[in-house]
């Protein structure tokens, strides 16, 4: 029998961050697709929506109004998750059984936070500069919860499109910030100890050294600057799942090294979203989120690596979309085309917007 | 300040399954929902579709012809994620870069099974004893992986609905099989492992205990019989998230004692599709997997408890589904209402289907 290929065969990939297995299926997009269409969000929107409970100088679900806003802008979210205002938990006891029960409170806080007055506009059109008015934007808040009591962890994240359950195309993030450090984080400060003290430095350091200097070809970067990298990690679960990584050992964004790394993650941010967008000529539907330090009062200089990790919702083209769902929740993970596949399509993407070529 | 209320204040709950936390906020179904709204699933189909692929004596994509068949029919799936025929995997070095794209081949098969020549039924509608042909189909085909070399684990599951990712509404699930055993399941053998070392008992022979007997009220239980239980367990991360699980310790299908077991098995499973249909008075799309012994060669007694999971996808309305996206990607899942709410509302639909109520 021939050699085993990457490309051809089923195999599993062991995702170092998360201790845990996807499996990958190269062959499968050969299969034709009956399913389910999404709607694609070619939608036009105006750049001001007087019915968005985001755009400035619009009253909100709880009857506040918001300022004219020029960059960003923040507030409470008005439904939130989580929130400071409720009495302690009490733990039960401590029979086998009641660790069947086992439940705690989870105090904290949720913010939404607009990237921009524009209504109609999303991060992968938006310019540099405005992107490090983000940016900015991120660090201050995320700096605020380390003198907040009862804040730990702080999750900066972005629902973009309908089809990732976001309820309104202005662009925003969501920020929730919980007592407890939740699972996903959890998971990868578990897992960066381990790698930490078992070979005296960074899970992430090391990975980057790998992708870009270590492995020819570099058959996973996407794009780079001096600061950071873009990858489609060796272990990625979504079809064009990427993760951006600081070339530096930088363990949150309040460690960016002034103007420079500033510039260089919006440079990425906007070069990563904008082929994104590019790959179906769509506004492309993900998840993004930030993971960095926890803001509890512990030590993180060796287990946490900034990091982005875009998880995108397509799979074949602007409305066909890829399905996690009966083996991926009973089972394990599985894709459908090989993380090097991927990225070779993202590589070969334009970094100047599709809706912008032709201005 | 008042006193805790888990109906009222944000919590995490514990998994002794998969050793996970999963986030609660209960208040959180108050919040309007702008978002997407799926195309409900009512279409009216006929009771034989010329172009199915799964319908009695029609053709498949390779060619092939289905059997004029009367209650389930199995093949293997013309659009394998794993096969048999495949190179062997070569393992690489083992420095701490190695360690970082870490892989395994992974041989198997996948198989498809009709739960009826009926083009246009469901579970849900199905009758108990069209149920127990089911569940004996199920029960030799696991039987078989025994004996068959290279196969360790078989995953049957139903991804049901066009937004579950399910391509075809022919009545039907799939078994994957695997040399590996898969992420989930594995997990669950920790677990069960774990809790068995240091209680000397089974961890679902506990909980079935606990919630049908030990709790009054039952808050979790919808419905059982004298085999089995269906409840929202404590950790449900799905809104009407459920599990059946076995009152006696069976690790797998086969050690179902006979009749009466099948039987019950047929007649809860019946049930609780019933009154998921009967929520929204639609036809509701889930993923449904079973869990329970691989099929390796070691002793599963102390590991394994035969149980199935129920991920249903609606949140709200038949056409609003919860969305497991940012932070439940980045950070942990979290869940709008809590499972004992969820009981309630299945405990108080009906057994009998919408659809024959007037028959
Ligand atoms: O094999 P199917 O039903 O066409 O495919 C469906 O189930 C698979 C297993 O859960 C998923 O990987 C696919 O994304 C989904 O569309
Ligand atoms: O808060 P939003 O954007 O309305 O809600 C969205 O993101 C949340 C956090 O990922 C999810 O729990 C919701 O299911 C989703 O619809």
């Amino acid at each position: 029998m021939s050699e085993f290929d990457f490309n051809e065969h089923s195999h599993r990939r062991h995702n170092p961050l998360t201790n845990s297995w996807v499996l990958c299926s190269p062959h499968r997009t050969k299969r034709p697709w009956q399913g389910q269409q999404e709607a694609a969000d070619n939608e036009t929107l105006p750049s001001y929506d007087s019915s968005c409970y985001l755009c400035p100088g619009n009253k909100r679900a709880r009857g506040d109004t918001n300022p004219e806003y020029q960059n960003t802008f923040i507030f409470t979210n008005d439904f939130a998750a989580v929130k400071f205002d409720q009495p302690q938990f009490q733990h039960n006891s401590n029979d086998k059984f009641s660790s069947l029960l086992k439940a705690e409170g989870v105090r904290g806080e949720c913010k939404v936070m607009c990237f921009s007055p524009k209504h109609n506009i999303t991060v992968a059109e938006m310019s540099k500069d405005a992107i490090i008015h983000v940016i900015q934007a991120w660090i201050e808040v995320y700096r605020n919860y380390f003198s907040i009591p009862h804040i730990n962890y702080v999750q900066i994240f972005e629902n973009k499109g309908t089809i990732m359950g976001c309820s309104n195309p202005h662009p925003h993030c969501q920020i929730w910030c919980t007592e407890s450090i939740p699972e996903e984080p959890t998971k990868e400060l578990i897992s960066m100890t381990k790698y930490y003290e078992q070979n005296k430095s960074c899970l992430l350091c090391d990975y980057v050294l790998l992708e870009t200097l270590k492995l020819q070809d570099k058959p996973r970067v996407i794009c780079e600057n001096d600061s950071f990298v873009c990858v489609t990690p060796f272990w990625a679960t979504w079809p064009y799942e990427t993760m951006i990584i600081a070339k530096s050992h930088v363990t949150s964004l309040i460690e960016l090294d002034g103007e420079k790394q500033l510039n260089d993650l919006a440079d990425i941010i906007r070069r990563i979203t904008c082929r994104y967008d590019n790959v179906f000529k769509c506004s492309f539907p993900y998840s993004m989120g930030i993971h960095q330090a926890p803001v509890d009062e512990k030590d993180h200089s060796h287990d946490s690596h900034l990091h982005l990790h875009f998880y995108p919702a397509l799979l074949r083209s602007s409305t066909v979309k890829k399905f996690l769902v009966g083996y991926e929740m009973l089972a394990e993970p599985q894709r459908d085309l090989t993380p090097e596949q991927a990225a070779e399509t993202l590589r070969k993407c334009s970094e100047i917007h599709y809706k912008q070529e032709n201005m």
